[in-house]
């Protein structure tokens, strides 16, 4: 039984509020139960010093979470200095994950800020920031087209993510913090909308894992995103 | 006519949600229209090393911005380094503004850190942060009453603040970002719930103000704090 | 009695001597009793970026401390990094200060820096800095004006600065270092020649002070930056 | 046909010195083709502040390249004043990887630092640097033997690590940096001796990939460390 | 003929006013014409780290500019996050100069901090810097004496500093701004009152210069080393 | 008797491996005993900001040193976020000992920048990083000559450098790790190939030194650096 009482492929209750910030182009405050992230996204018109005149746009993603959203107070990272290395790891991985699905030449020459901030964690932090992460994106893009300023169709696919691993032996989706602590096995994967892997990320925290179980953590992982696209379409039907 | 339609003086609709934040010893989102800025209250069980062996406590603030709070996007404070001017101009005030009623004595040898994160801005969100920020501490403080951790009543008194301007000539009280854009003269007032004043700050920005402004000023705060501790009062009861 | 003996509302001797500086456009070495501030006005021939192709100019301010100013060495701040907060918000002011009596059209797109560094210190040196700093400033545009750089009035007021306080429950004048670290209430205020105000800053240390104090301590200001004023006549006739 | 001329399932040639440094407990220069990493093993009688007082050691890894150990000269990262979001990205899973293979109750409370600096790059510096760090690691727990410090088994297995990828739609193994560059996607591998899967991290460069195209890939890896581990064995043998 | 029209061999005016400050245990400003540099001695009651427990004090210094004692403004190191390579250097050398006369055994377990302000530059801070630093030091150990702090004597002899230089062709002794821009070669000179020689810094600007060059600079250095060696003596006497 | 059996005037065996680098347009392994330093030259087409649009160009240098290139790892100096004095002295000395025999005109408006990275130390890094250092600079410049790059002779010289010291009372050359703690003086030498001297170091790490002594350590670097030097003219045949 997990703590949550949840099934071994069941995820926590989620929700995607679109529109949750006043000035954003775009805007999601996605819920994976207890997680809370708030994901804005940013249109600027400018990209990267080394993409100039090359008629390409840009997304790009920034990660954060308050001090107190986790259950014990950590450092503000703007008084330690430097963005840590496990924020500089996620940003990453949420920049790539939605340029997987981004035509960047049909941005044109402009760039994407996302910034996903955690109110509130309690595991699949990254994950959660992804499926958000994309609402924010399709809106500002929507923004972006009411004003003309895109013509063909940017977003080519959806994008989703999930967390898996393997817990007392036994492979689940969906690690809350308590799960999270325990795994043996923690493994996040990101896919698009036709069920293309963009991303697996899997590590062994004990002992090493098998192919078997690196199968049944994908074929897990594979439902959830399902769900979680679903649960996109509908936010922004 | 201020833009927003209300009276001189006139408060915008401010809300105080408690237990905001499910890890946090006490927390507030407060709104002061459509300024939100998240409050926690975090207790440590050390104080600052100048403190320590002095059987007194400490209470200190910090403050931040989620970078699209704002209308346009601001760079992230952990990537630049470090905290800027007025991010410590403004925790440092939050900081005494606490202190200012809190029995440091009587707190025991701990520290209690509030955070308040700006979600979205619309202007007087250091004076937003501090009405909401007394909130969080006192529920941390009643959080540490219900374990015995404190015997003496810690918290002396109510504390809230409010800004003032002098806008289009005329004494306003609660601006917004479109009337604090335009003001001629902008004050932050912090004051006590026996109406004590705990931090004046005037600010010319066009021409100097007189002693007669400041005088109607300082009235328009008096009014507009004891409304604040009045919705501070109703939120706790 | 106060610890140096002064009247309530005396200020300590003062002295503003010209022309420190060898190689500064303007430069003055301001005293207030054993606090000294040299400050010095560097002309720079361009604007901060955000103000380019405006047609006007600014004046910004630095602020720093030797290392042994102080009755204990501080450590020097470019081995910690960065400005510390309290550094940053005396700059600012003393900025905001200067620029409130500086018309910046008739400046032209010219960038004045003024850099007051605390050569010793006792009580009262954000204060002392705004004093000398205008006679620094004033040299310079004199300066400037020799060479018919400038050919409108550039400088439209005095400003100078003085601190009050509450100490042992009477209202004083320029407080010193003992008197500064013993006051329940602590305030600067910053002045026109004219008599206008151009930032009032009060905190109150221990309990909160109440409306007639600060009627009693501006009062006690007003009187005090007349004098101020006086003193930096005489110093540039 | 690889630019390279190599079989699909070819590695570069490799070689494992050992001994390159005079000064380190375990020390390895470790080419894979053009890619050479030097790896270092420091012993250290103290671990991390976090783990004090636990009857544990530590195994952590610290990644640098020279600056011009890569085609274009690269900014040197102490002048950029931290390490790149790679950089601690490479180090992380250096020290997860080697971890993996470590009891690390056995090693006593001491930390053992692996240095793995990129002397010259041709792409994969991340896998040669795991695969030269066991050997480094291997060496310095022998040095320990030999002065008694530690008495059981330490290290339980090989660790080895490969990249594969996707390049021009053939799935090729221990990609060279012009593979690198063209790979649809890219996929590192770390798997111990006895075959299990430490770390897995698969991402799409351009389209995302399929579960039977993650199948393919992970055959390629099996094969190329089982060969990384055999080499392993006959360098300390 | 020298821009100052001083002889080869001639010194600027030197000047050595004690007691400058009134918190620091030593002080000096000095003097070398237009090179004026605040040097103070702070006496600390514990040593670096790496010299705890080993009976033996420490003495440091540390070297700064007020960002206007040069000819055109310099940005203050404080905002630009680090002391300069130059900075550091003429620290160390400080540092080191004053420790080659110092009996550290003697001195107990404590440190003495020495800064050293520019306060106007031109040309041979470095120099200026030394020389005044031994007064500061010199009186600090006299302030210890005196509460009997240490009992032995601690300073072992004189410590100066001069510059010289190969100007169009021409050695010459105490180079002031104007000359040390157009020197070909420039040397730094630090000896003891007995003549002994502690640090000697010499530089090809231009072309590389001779042993016989470097002759002619050592015997000018020598000469002038010896006059500030008396000028110190009177400054004390 | 020296402890590495050398007699006084006996360099380190020396070697000069060219071409070490695949990627650098120049590139040297030098190695003076235990002491081994990679450098390299990498030829950028821009020049600092400084020296635009004056049809010169620069040569620069920057230091480096793998964590365990000494018997006690160091600290990795990107973690540290800056370099050390130590090392930008060293770099700023490189810099300054090539640009002494290049023809900056003749460069053009470029800049090569020579990166000297210690492998592995055991005294005298910075003078066996000059002496490479040259060999890196050389065949940059040959292979732009090849290129039709540059036309006129670039490189007026030849620059060598070497250590020498008092070590308990006698004066030795190249001195090792070991001599070099037990140093009373300590002298680094630059010179070129036609004798003339770049920059003399002298520093008296116990008692101060003689003239006389001084000329002996000159005399020794003079033997010393014409050997490199001959080295060199081998290495380039």
């Amino acid at each position: 039984m997990r703590p949550s009482k949840r099934a071994a492929d069941e995820l926590r209750p989620v929700s995607l509020e679109r529109g949750f910030s006043k000035h954003a182009e775009g805007s999601c405050l996605v819920r994976f139960g207890d997680t809370h992230v708030l994901c804005t996204a940013s249109l600027e018109e400018n990209v990267p010093g080394w993409l100039r005149g090359q008629r390409r746009g840009w997304v790009t993603a920034e990660y954060g979470m308050l001090p107190r959203a986790t259950h014990e107070r950590m450092r503000r990272e703007s008084t330690s200095g430097k963005p840590s290395g496990r924020t500089q790891e996620i940003q990453r991985l949420i920049g790539r994950s939605l340029r997987a699905v981004v035509d960047l030449q049909a941005l044109g020459e402009r760039q994407i800020s996302i910034d996903c901030d955690v109110i509130q964690a309690d595991g699949g932090t990254r994950t959660a920031a992804i499926t958000g992460a994309w609402i924010a994106l399709r809106d500002c893009l929507t923004w972006m087209r009411t004003r003309e300023m895109i013509k063909t169709e940017v977003l080519k696919d959806h994008v989703a993510a999930i967390s898996c691993g393997i817990v007392k032996g036994e492979a689940v989706l969906d690690l809350d913090y308590v799960e999270d602590s325990a795994a043996e096995t923690d493994a996040n994967f990101v896919m698009t909308g036709s069920g293309g892997i963009v991303e697996i990320q899997g590590t062994a925290e004990g002992k090493p894992f098998t192919e078997a179980e690196l199968g049944t953590l994908l074929g897990l992982a594979k439902g959830g995103i399902a769900r979680l696209v679903d649960l996109q379409k509908q936010a922004i039907a």
